[in-house]
């Protein structure tokens, strides 16, 4: 983990117990000295390269260790989650292509072997959504709130909406992203009757969204919660897909869309995409 | 909901986003002042039959109602909650065969039309890891502990084990429940290749069990949490099948089976599928 590591393309597994992960751009072999003035003007956010292995120029050491790769999708999760919360962090790149993710000393960061893993101080996580759950509430103080400071009625059903988009939710926008995007990258076929399939299911929990969203303003009440910002990772990929449609056909679910995937956190995330 | 209703099976989602459904034998068609003395001592646990309509004999009226039916995997995860929490509560049979699930007024309890749905009262909630982390802290000073009492890490780290039983344990297990267990009640063929490829990614989860169950009673800490208890239903099915060979060849992990399958608690919920 300690070791230089390049930013690389893999392929995805079809199990999808991993996150699809987006090939980066050969442009994002940033030097270590690399300023990323639109993600990082608030963050000791550091990259990695073979390519530079010279002494890094970050300010101060960050306790925030964030190992993955920024187009991965639950990566970005976590991504969005430190940049909500304003905290510095390190960006470790894993070598996916040498498998370093199956590899030790990865696996011991997370034994399934799976992008990313999150180190603060001694504590070491795995899985993006308890990763963002800890932040929140180790963090709770700092920057954005995540957490709507309601009663016991609006944690409980942020709980509820924390689980829709785990268990409802992302099973089948997950597999559309696949099918709409991770295949064409990595030279495989878009299979149409997959696609009918899935914005088949997905239309019926939009419609389940669009009724939500018009009695609150967000999924877990009228404050954004990290019920939506779970979200954004595939909302991302698919709203660069047709699969657009529909979303931008249900208003409020539009209006919910536009209004999350703004948020000058997320904006930083997508900005890392485009390096 | 308040309707008088009748157990019933009804066949599985494919889509798996509803749990998988055992048909209720007949002698569950329960008279209302029956009695369940394996299940039911500690609660105002009271079943309503169209067969026998007459008035109820519970003592007290509970306030937590659950939505559901006892051999769904999802019901059965709620209901090791409310037996671990000793708390009283009335389980209201959704008539599923008719599609109770997809209609109202159950829709107004679950707009997604899926078992279980909890109400305590003017509460209501859905989804059943939800609904168990609502119970724990809602009710934390009753009956058993299920959460660790430990520092931060701790807590952290039952956020990461509570998202590897949903993200990766269930996601195979409930498949592999489906074609070992449920495909059968239907009168359907288990397809020897699925149950093959589906073992094959569970063994791969069975040995990062191993290895950490190596190093801790149960997988979040030395308490058993939540964490532990969401694994029990799709347990329950897979230990009475040829599926059983991977967990008890896993010492700690057979171990880990044997403890948690044994409590009281669980116990309760395993009687009401054999009535």
């Amino acid at each position: 983990m300690g070791t230089i590591q390049r930013f690389v393309a893999i392929p995805l597994q079809s199990s999808f117990l991993a996150p699809p992960i987006k090939p980066l751009h050969s442009s994002l072999h940033l030097s270590p000295s690399h300023s990323n003035s639109n993600s990082s003007s608030n963050s000791n956010l550091k990259f990695r390269s073979k390519a530079s292995p010279s002494p890094t120029v970050s300010v101060t050491m960050a306790g925030i260790k964030v190992h993955g790769v920024p187009m991965s999708t639950a990566t970005m999760r976590v991504l969005a989650a430190l940049y909500e919360k304003d905290l510095d962090f390190e960006l470790i790149p894993v070598d996916m292509r040498a498998g370093a993710h199956k590899q030790e000393p990865f696996l011991s960061l997370n034994p399934f072997g799976q992008i990313p893993a999150l180190q603060d101080g001694d504590l070491s996580l795995f899985e993006s959504r308890a990763i963002t759950e800890y932040i929140a509430e180790e963090y709770s103080e700092k920057g954005e709130k995540l957490e709507c400071p309601g009663c016991k009625k609006v944690k409980a059903t942020t709980k509820v909406w924390l689980q829709v988009e785990g268990q409802q939710f992302d099973p089948v926008a997950s597999k559309l992203a696949f099918e709409r995007v991770f295949k064409g990258m990595f030279g495989k076929t878009t299979d149409p009757a997959a696609v009918e399939e899935l914005e088949g299911k997905l239309v019926k929990v939009l419609d389940i969204y669009e009724a939500r969203l018009s009695k609150s303003e967000f999924l877990a009440c009228d404050c954004f919660t990290l019920a939506d910002l779970h979200h954004l990772p595939a909302l991302h990929y698919l709203m660069g897909t047709d699969s657009k449609k529909l979303f931008e056909s249900r208003s409020k679910v539009h209006e919910w869309v536009q209004k999350i995937t703004s948020r000058p956190a997320w904006t930083k995330v997508v900005a890392l995409l485009k390096q």
